[in-house]
Order: C-alpha cells, then sequence, then structure tokens
C-alpha cells in the first residue's frame, strides 16, 4: 500500500532542548509539498555541526528540532513538479542545495545556491514557512533542510543526490557530509601541488578526508595538527605523517609548524570549528604563496583576527561549505570514486548504533573517541 | 673622469626627524661593494610608502634616512661579483628584489625573494650590515634597499631591473613602484574575468592603476572608493565607472557596495592602507567567488578583524607586494607595454617639481592633490 499523499507516522529522535539526550518520539511527517521530496532514512550518522547547534552554544537555540544531516536513503515520494526524482531512487541529502535555477547555480561560479544554500537558522521549508514534522499537531523544526534523524524526511528536491542504486548505502551515507566536504576542501580549495607539504588542523573524519585529499594529490608531508594527542594513530592510516598537538608546546602552533617546515606549509586546512585554530592555520602557511583553507563551523561571536602584513605577505585565505561540490551534479562521480576503489570509506566508520540508541553517537564525539558512527534506522 | 672606486659627493635629501621637511645636504656615496651597484638617479617620485614611514605614524622610526623608491637612473659603477650589470645601462630600482638565487626565486611559485624582500626596518646594507650614506662621516640610513631621493645611491644588484635605454626615464620612472604595483594586483592577482565587477579602494596611483588593469581585463563595472571626492574627476580618466565616498553614508561601504551590485563585488583590490578599508574591502566581495587584494600597507598595530564565516562563505582574501611581479624577471616588459602605448603613463604624472622641491611632493600627496609628482634630480 503506497503511503504517497498520506501523513506517515514514524519515529524521530527529538532534540527537545540544548544539550539534552535527543529522546526518540512517534512524530508525523506531512507529505512533499511543490517542489519537495519525502525520503526513507535507511542509515544517518553524526557530524560535529549536528553537535555545535545541539549543544546551541554560541549558536542561535531552536529547540524542539530534528537534526541530522549525514545521510543516505531512498525516496518515498514526490511532490508536484518534482521530475529529477522519483520513488524508489536512492539519494544522498546535503545541507547546501543545488536549485539548478539561480545565477550562482547556472554560472558554475560556486556552489552556494541563492535559494538553498546552508541556512542554519531557518527550521521550516521555504515553500509554506511552515514545519512536515510535528507531535500531536505541534511542529518540530528542520535542521539545515534535511533532519535525518527521522525514519522519514521531507526535502526541497535540490538538497537530494541522486546516487548508484548499487552503492552501499550504509557506507556511502558519510558522503553526504563529512567525507565530501574534508576531501574537496583539500582537492577543489586547497589544490596542493605533488611534493608539496600540507597541515590538516583537527583530525576527525572532517580533518582525515582532507588528509586523504592530500595524499591523493601527492603531498609529501601531511601534518596532523589536534588538542586529542588519541586521533594520531588512527590518522596514521589516513597518510598523516606528522603531529602536533599544541598542548604540548609552549609557543604557538603556527610558529612550532613554521620551524618544522622553514617558514610555514604549502597549504593548510582548518577541520576544528576553533577559532584559535582558525588563525593558526592561516598564519602557519608561507608567505608568498601559502594557501589555508576554512572549513570549521565557527561560533556565531568569534573573530578572525590576524595582522594584515599576513596578507600583503602573499598568503591566502579562504573556506568552504561541502569542499565545494555541488551536490547534484558532483556528488554522484565522487559516489563513483568509492565504488571504483579510488576512496575508501570504511576506514572512516569506527562505530555502529541502532536508531534507539543515537546517543552514544554523541557521546562518541564528545569523546573524541572513533570518526564516524553509522546510526541503522531500521534497528 | 671614472668616478668608479671613489666616493662621490653629491645632493640627497634627508630627512633628520619623522614628519619634518627633508633637508637637501651633500652627502658622501661610498663605492659599491660585492653585488652592489651605484647609481645616478635622474627621476623620482613620491609614493604613499615614503610618507608612512618618514611620518613614522605607527611603524618604526629610524632617522635620518633618505627615502624614496620610485626613480628611473643609470648605472654609474658595479662593485665586484656583478655580471648581469654595466656602467650604462637604464635600470628601475625595486624595494623587493630578485636574487634568482633563493628558493622562492628559482621555484618562481612567488615574487618574495629570501634575501631582497621588502625589509622597512633595515637601515643599511646586507654585505656588510652598513651604510653607504654618510655626512662627515655619520651615516645616514637608507630605505628599503633604494633610497632614491639622493643624486646617487647604492643597491643590490637584484634590486634593480634593466630595463629598454630608449624607455623615457621621466615616465617610466612611476613604473618602479606604484603603477606596476596596482596594474598587478588586478592583472596578476585578483585576476578579474571579462564582464565582472571590480571595487577599487582609494584612488591615488597605486588604486587607479588597479582600476587601469580592471578595464584592461575588461570588467563592465569599476567602483571607485575614496575618503577624497577630488579623486573622482581624476579617476573617470580610469575607467572608474562609479564613485563612493564612505563619508557619504550612514552604513558601512561593504554594505552599500553589496546594495548596488546585487551581493557585493566580484573582485575588490585595497589601495589605501587603511585598516578599515581593507576590512570592507574584503567584506564587499560577493560570497562563492568574490576575491579581495590588499596592497596598502598597514600600521604596525593594525588588526585585520572579521567574522569566520565571511571566509566560509567561499570568499578569498589575499595581498600582494609589486603586483606579484618580480623586478628584474617582469619589470623590463611591462616598460615595453608603455613603449608600445598599451599602457599609458602620462596620466599618471600631475606634478613635476625640481630636486631643490621634493618638500612640494610631500605636500600634494598629504594635500591629496593630483597623483604622481616626478622629481627631477638634475634640475
Ligand atoms: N564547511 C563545511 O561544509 C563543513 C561540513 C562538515 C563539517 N564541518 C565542520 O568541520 C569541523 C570538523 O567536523 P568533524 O565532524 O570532523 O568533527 P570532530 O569533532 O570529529 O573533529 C574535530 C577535531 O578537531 C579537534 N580540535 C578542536 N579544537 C582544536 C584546536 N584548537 N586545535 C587543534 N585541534 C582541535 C578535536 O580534538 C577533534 O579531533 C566541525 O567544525 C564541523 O562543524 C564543516
Ligand atoms: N603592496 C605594495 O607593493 C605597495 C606598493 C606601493 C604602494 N603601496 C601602498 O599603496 C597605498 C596607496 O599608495 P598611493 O601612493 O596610491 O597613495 P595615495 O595617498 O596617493 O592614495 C591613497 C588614497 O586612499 C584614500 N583613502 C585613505 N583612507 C581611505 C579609506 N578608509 N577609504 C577609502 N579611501 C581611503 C586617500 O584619500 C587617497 O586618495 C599606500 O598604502 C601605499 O603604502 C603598496
Ligand atoms: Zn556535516
Ligand atoms: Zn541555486
Ligand atoms: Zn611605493
Ligand atoms: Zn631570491
Amino acid at each position: 500500500m503506497s503511503t504517497a499523499g498520506q501523513v506517515i507516522r514514524c519515529r524521530a529522535a527529538v532534540a527537545w532542548e540544548a544539550g539534552k539526550p535527543l529522546v526518540i518520539e512517534e512524530v508525523e511527517v506531512a507529505p512533499p509539498q511543490e517542489m519537495e521530496v519525502r525520503v526513507k532514512i535507511l542509515f544517518t550518522s553524526l557530524c560535529h555541526t549536528d553537535v555545535y547547534f545541539w549543544e546551541a552554544k554560541g549558536q542561535t537555540p531552536m529547540f524542539p528540532r530534528i537534526f541530522g544531516h549525514e545521510a543516505g536513503g531512498i525516496v518515498e515520494s514526490v511532490g508536484e513538479g518534482v521530475i529529477d526524482l522519483k520513488p524508489g531512487d536512492h539519494v544522498l541529502p546535503v545541507f547546501t542545495g543545488e536549485c539548478k535555477e539561480c545565477k550562482p547555480c547556472k554560472s558554475e561560479e560556486s556552489n552556494i545556491c541563492d535559494l538553498l544554500r546552508i541556512n542554519t537558522d531557518r527550521g521550516v521549508m521555504l515553500n509554506d514557512g511552515k514545519s512536515r514534522f510535528s507531535i500531536k499537531g505541534k511542529p518540530i523544526y528542520h535542521f539545515v533542510g534535511t533532519s535525518t534523524f527521522s525514519e522519514y524526511t521531507v526535502t526541497h528536491v535540490g538538497s537530494l543526490a541522486k546516487i548508484n542504486p548499487a552503492a552501499p548505502l550504509d557506507k556511502v551515507c558519510v558522503l553526504s557530509c563529512g567525507i565530501s566536504t574534508g576531501l574537496g576542501a583539500t582537492l577543489n580549495v586547497a589544490k596542493p601541488k605533488k611534493g608539496s607539504t600540507v597541515a590538516i588542523f583537527g583530525l576527525g573524519a572532517v580533518g582525515l578526508a582532507a588528509a586523504e585529499g592530500a595524499r591523493i594529490a601527492g603531498a609529501s608531508r601531511i601534518i596532523g595538527v589536534d588538542l586529542n594527542s588519541k586521533r594520531f594513530e588512527e590518522a596514521k592510516k589516513f597518510g598523516v605523517t606528522e603531529f602536533v598537538n599544541p598542548k604540548e608546546h609552549d609557543k604557538p602552533v603556527q610558529e612550532v609548524i613554521a620551524e618544522m617546515t622553514d617558514g610555514g606549509v604549502d597549504r593548510s586546512v582548518e577541520c576544528t570549528g576553533s577559532i584559535n585554530a582558525m588563525i593558526s592555520a592561516f598564519e602557519c602557511v608561507h608567505d608568498g604563496w601559502g594557501v589555508a583553507v576554512l572549513v570549521g563551523v565557527p561560533n556565531k561571536d568569534d573573530a578572525f583576527k590576524t595582522h594584515p602584513m599576513n596578507f600583503l605577505n602573499e598568503r591566502t585565505l579562504t573556506g568552504t561549505f561541502f569542499g565545494n561540490y555541488r551536490p547534484r551534479s558532483d556528488l554522484p562521480a565522487v559516489v563513483e570514486k568509492y565504488m571504483n576503489k579510488e576512496l575508501e570509506l570504511e576506514k572512516f566508520i569506527t562505530h555502529s548504533v541502532p536508531f534507539a540508541q543515537i546517543n552514544k553517537a554523541f557521546e562518541y564525539m564528545l569523546k573524541g573517541d572513533g570518526l564516524r558512527c553509522i546510526i541503522r534506522m531500521d534497528a
């Protein structure tokens, strides 16, 4: 029996309050409206961006909310006007969409879509400014247009990448955010040349995917920087050749790196969300040609501060969402990289829990234990 | 009779104290040592960088000193080991040299030479840590390895670009710093695409050369920003199509520009030296693809401050010395652009004074009157 057009009742993990464990609730999921798609989520994982907005320290609080944006699923039904997707298609939801109609989407100048760019302060659908989730009629907010911590979710069609149905969703779901972000930050934005030196700040899944990008690009030295030395053992599997824990040095880590590299690294990629790491990542690149890329999500009130001479000395600083990939246009090819064994995803997946134990995934991340924890929705 | 190997007595404009008028004095100029060249300066002009270090507000004071770095001259004699230049060669001194031996010079990755990079805090020659200028035996400091406010100066061979002897030195002397810097900042660093929008902060000679670069690159709109509305009339000759005086608006100039351009310009080039203008120049570029380039020389204690989200939104910030040109390798070709009439220099030259009236050039610049004032050494 088709559920299309019907309200679906299913389980979702609801965040009722900042920093409090999620609660598995029965929610109502309304049918998709114009240009929307309802997706059955099979696997989701936890990215640090979920944790920041759930903690809501230095971020706008918005509760109750259904978090989650790294996932894989199958289209259940589509709303009016949706022609690119049909029930049964395998999809990865992405927090920064691609409408294919706006000036940036058409110009190919950037992956920041005017319509579907990331908006962490919006908790409703674009179409009618309302939520598709409710509990006994009371609306529950969406998160970055994806809200994948639910057995069913509704997204704009532009927030879904249609992928090869042969790709195992329990693996490629991590390409829906973190791994593509880190990989693209290096390959599409930092673009290290063969033989160059690269520093990676933050050795979580995003940072290690950035390291993987540096390895693929042929970097000669990959310097991993993390406050958590437990990360170093794992990071060796990702081609990281040297480690620096800022806590173990009296001087700023940018100076330590400059000494290790005769003046600075050629490229650096920041994947922490810490403003101090952002400044260090910029100041540790070599003058004359160094490029630093910011990936971590900062707090609302953070200020990036440096001496302007650091720019005048021909250093470059930039940042990226989703590694500059356009989700609908580019993500299917990243999935193919996995299918062709050019890209290994298994080593990023260190834990797996049934949906009912989703709070364990939060605990692992808060403890810095492992990289990605897959949450199995059907279990 | 050759003066080679002899101390030369000649006139120089000496800055005895910060902000006090220069005094024309008779100085002794020692012969060039190993890898040094003594140059007879024929024409020099004043660039704002001279003024900053002469005023020494927020810059390290070093007096008495001979300023000047934008000039044209003829080689008088060469020291040991100099093979690239000989007496009679026409040269432009450049504040950021090119040794052709260090890693950056060899890699072609940058124009920041390890040996001869700009150093505003060094007032002596590299060879022996001493000055070649003296008055009755008392040393007078050099400035950025050029000190062109003297009838004769001594520089490192790597700080001189050998140019076409047919080029009129009273015109091409302005390519020795400001005009090449602005032109290169746009053409080599900002690299606007045809049809793009460009904002130029500061409409002095450097900024107008940057505008000229934007015009050559085919920009569709060139927005000039200056606190001094007197600059606007002149700027029309340089292809600037619109003007914004930040003083005439209640909101920050970056917001004014964002409104004028549907979200921001594609490129901006800052040529003021003001930290506020640097921040505005960065924040006024469009997210997704905008690139801002810093050219102005900041104060020692300035801090560049912005929200890190401005980078994450895929804006890029960088800076440049001398428009990323390598003086010895690239400047001769810029001179040829003038010889081929691809580049007009006359419109940058608004005043001319005999050497004895060099302080007038300072007055013009401080009043924001005109662009470049040529100082004629033989007059
Ligand atoms: N720009 C994007 O499109 C995008 C996409 C996904 C994630 N993110 C952001 O990327 C960052 C990393 O995400 P993740 O899921 O890998 O998180 P994670 O928690 O698994 O990893 C972050 C790592 O950074 C380390 N760290 C924190 N502060 C540090 C500091 N000052 N110096 C050095 N190391 C430090 C932590 O110890 C941790 O190992 C987060 O800020 C996340 O919000 C951004
Ligand atoms: N990076 C380099 O290689 C290099 C080389 C040469 C000059 N410079 C620097 O470039 C800058 C320009 O030099 P110039 O010789 O053209 O100077 P200039 O004095 O002729 O022009 C500077 C212009 O900036 C304007 N200005 C100042 N503050 C402003 C603000 N907040 N907003 C808008 N406009 C503002 C002034 O009114 C003036 O018209 C100086 O800082 C100079 O030191 C850098
Ligand atoms: Zn994420
Ligand atoms: Zn779009
Ligand atoms: Zn100058
Ligand atoms: Zn060199």
